[in-house]
């Protein structure tokens, strides 16, 4: 088996950690390491001596040996970039989120179906054990009917320069929940503020309406005294608890509901008895190998298999769907937005 | 000095607690005893058999030796019974929420005043030792600028029949908030959803929006695997973390934060520069008495010394608005509900 | 059928809990309440007005109508009291420890044996939801081979003017060791120290020696800064981990374990492979009755079907042969105290 | 300012890490890496180009242009080595265990106080923020009189095949002890039981008695379902509570006691009171460096300064000579060692 020539395009906080997932997997061979910084180069080198370096991209798009690439830059880049990499041919990773615009995103969904090129999406979160596992518990339907999804992410994080938190932390816990709820909102409305830089949201909270009377809700903070990242996914039959902070019992799964029995009355023809009912919890063991070693076997997979990757570019458009609705909700004072049928945001 | 004549209306959850708190202040005398179920008569007669009983409370409203009476029923009977209790004379104390609507509340006030009462709402969280040393920070102004304030009250809880989660939760965290931070907001939206019970939500957030960059938010949920009680309240000086559930260490005030820099800049003319700051975390010696014994207490003294009561009708009035404006949003979608000028619900 | 007729003799801390358990079971009728404190007997007497009350417990010995007592005295006088009222004929419950030394105990065990009465300890804890999970979980070899249990129960406590720490505290944990683990040590030995009164240990560290490898630890502690309530039991399957502060999940099932296998090796001889296992943690739903209600019942339902209570005084007294040979240990500077065979300590 | 030659012998589990340090350290010069096994040499070699590889330590010893050695080898070697090494006139940093006997640890202290040469044992812990903390708060008096040191660091752990839990944890804790309270005690008592491997225990419980009323206790367990590490340390005016897997606060201090007050009494003579005191609790900021940068610091900075370092040869022999006297304990099943006068193990 020929292994796959890769490079990697962006060495800031996130690229040496693919890069280093690229060099231990034995499928791959790195090929290249871009970035506009030379100490990040010269470093980089150092730990890979295999892999040439370049300050320009464009290196890579023109260099007919080259398979893939994974594109670690600012959000803003991401188009650009991988629009001329898909046209030269090569297979594309993309760090969330995916791009700025849904409209990018199906341009490139578009020149990645035209040129029979695998398309990617690093939503890491989707490979982690604990979310690996609940895939499992809530596809073979223990949760019952889902009723909500509530997540806070909050921590005194890293302030972004160019974008706000919503873009930098949503991308985390809406590909979670496009992962596991599999359903698009029909409207999304969004507040936050901005204590420290004009215009760049420290804080955000958005909640989501679906067709029924299920509900999502998430607070992202980048200004908070206490590190939290908690979701809760509750079911008419059971409830999770995904902390992420727990070092190993992650993932808690409640034997816990309320039950509504619809029963005559004499007085008022029916009555609803509500009933509690509360059982054992559980924490399922989790793998705990790091997720990005997953997210770079799935994409060596994928262009070996040349099947569409797990986290392929229409997850990578239905966050940023959100994320842009979010975005114009808070911008209006919260105003709701109308999510278009986005049954094409799917592939058919 | 002669004790107070009391009479306590409504003998369910909260009732007996009551009861029991003007039982042990010895500048009150148990009077009447009120309630519609026979039972819980017979058994409050048993435990206090000072105190004569009834099922009628306008035994009480007519009984001239009754100096004050605390009335423990359902909201919606809050109006009717207090008004015939003012017009008589009496000095009254209701339980929270104060009123169904903020004109009933209004009507008491403006009732009360004019029949120079005293008219008292048990915010009986404004009484704890948590928020009264919460109280005594933010009045120091340690926590320099106010940023947001965070609420989230969540468990698998007591399913009200007659009110939805907002109505039954929020008034404890709404009043904290008017207590401690003292401003009321110029917007307020809401959404819920009832999963339970048609029309009776059990999951509800609140936004609150206000005249600069401070927001506030509130999660209320009946149906949560975990109990969590929890409060942020964020200043650009230092931020305090409020655990409820915590046995001993409920306020917890973190000399953490983040400063902005305005500083010139080579190439683009300026920058702002953010810097963390993180320093000890403190956690005050508590006063643990219960509060009820200190809302008694106030309810008492304001009565004796013809004076207006910490959590005044104003105070009650403010946290009704609040609801009322939530209920709207929440039945519009989360369209968000403009607050008048509500300068005229603090007394001149 | 009839009531059983009690009497309670002490209504000091634990008293008035055992008063109130007896007048909530239908099969007890409350027929006497004794204390040496004239205003405590008042204060119960109103509570409880269908029982009679004396300052003398020697009016409860010599009442022919009376059937059995619950005694809740300081434990100097357990043995006394408890002679007297079994050779009356009447049935004891004996508030934990049961006696002041073995000796006193196994008389007592003798005499009613002798005269067909029940003679049951109140060690509570047995009767608590966790303990009886923890049970039925050890009963079933869920753990495997037992091979240790580890004990820490330490607080900023309650100072004991007639007991030390030992007596005060150890009887709760060495009564759940003894039921859940049903073997008894060969070796105890322990060390303690005298922080705030000469001659009081206000912290103890008891260590017992069984015939195999299996080993049990205690901690003891008045002077803690925090409150801790954790209890280890270890097995070669699994282990259970049981925190009595948590408010629900107190008792937790880690599939976790080491398991060596000695396999041939090509240059020495044998050598042992270790191999960690680690799985699923499990908290049971546990039963959140009030363990002295089952207490109670247990008292009754023995004296009514004429049989031994689950905490009878064979357990009584194995705790108090532990707490003897701990203390023993204690003055000897830790010296280690050969148990006796313990085989006489279980009933024929 | 001349850069000092080092080497490092040992490049197991805890070595690489050593030699990072010291590559980031500008007073350093790696020369050497030294390891028996091929596989790691090669590894090191790849990241430190700049430093020579042998697998023979005696290479190290001759070469004359080597200053200094940091040995990170199994404990039974250490004295051969370092031996060897200070008669070369090289500076030797002594991974702890420091040596496997109290003889070989004098024998090497003599050695290179003769030699002029600095020999310090890598007690980590000391040179953590949340020590050097503590050892401020204890150093200011803030505690009061020290009344106990408790210790428990318990782990589903590693299994190590050469020593036991008490020889590769209780390093850790004793030199923390040792640092902290500067106190040496009079007996020593320990057991212990191996439920894995023969001989081999993987459970441990220390006592130590002080000629007062201290007491120190260590629990050491390599096979618990939780990992704990966790010291409390009560004085009469304050308690700290130190607890190494909180993720930033570490260390709590409790402004908690008892006061003890003797009183004349009406009836007996004399009684005492003891009284409750319950405060703030305060979290102090932590120095999060990684404490091996400060150890690697202080080892060069000793040998610049011809100074002793802060853990030397006598700090490594203290700790020896309790693990010694703890090991010949757990042999004669927990019979108390008596500790011959230990004030020679201070310099004099």
């Amino acid at each position: 088996m020929k292994a796959t020539n890769i490079g990697v395009i962006g060495c800031g906080y996130w690229g040496p950690n693919l890069l280093r997932n690229f060099a231990e997997n034995e499928g791959a061979q790195l090929r290249w390491i871009c970035d506009i910084d030379e100490d990040r180069l010269t470093s980089m080198s150092r730990r890979y001596p295999m892999a040439q370096t370049t300050a320009d991209y464009r290196v890579l798009v023109s260099d007919p040996a080259l398979d893939a690439v994974a594109v670690v830059t600012p959000v803003a880049t991401h188009f650009i970039i991988a629009k001329e990499l898909l046209r030269a041919g090569k297979h594309v990773l993309l760090e969330k989120p995916f791009t700025a615009t849904a409209r990018e995103a199906e341009e490139l969904i578009d020149l990645a179906e035209r040129n029979g090129r695998t398309l990617m999406v690093d939503h890491t979160f989707i490979y982690t054990g604990a979310v690996r596992k609940m895939k499992e518990i809530v596809s073979r339907g223990e949760l019952g009917d889902l009723l909500y999804f509530d997540s806070v992410r909050i921590n005194l994080g890293l302030f972004q320069r160019d974008i706000n938190v919503l873009w930098d932390l949503a991308p985390h816990d809406l590909s979670i929940m496009d992962y596991l709820i599999e359903r698009q909102p029909q409207a999304i409305s969004a507040l936050g503020s901005s204590h420290i830089e004009r215009g760049i949201e420290n804080i955000a909270y958005l909640v989501m309406l679906f067709p029924d009377e299920f509900i999502a809700h998430f607070h992202f903070n980048w200004l908070a005294p206490v590190k939290i990242r908690r979701t809760m996914i509750a079911g008419s039959g059971k409830m999770i608890l995904y902390d992420d902070i727990e070092p190993t019992e992650k993932v808690r799964v409640y034997d816990k509901g309320v039950t509504a029995n619809r029963v005559s009355d004499r007085e008022a023809a029916y009555q609803t008895l509500v009933s509690y009912r509360t059982g054992d919890v559980w924490a399922p063991k989790l793998d705990s190998t790091e997720a990005l070693r997953y997210v770079v076997k799935e994409f060596l997979d994928s262009i070996r298999e040349a099947r569409k990757p797990l986290t392929d570019g229409y997850a990578g458009l239905r966050v940023v769907r959100l994320l842009e609705a979010a975005q114009q909700s808070m911008k209006n004072g919260g105003q709701a937005v109308i999510l278009a049928d986005t049954a094409q945001a799917t592939p058919a």
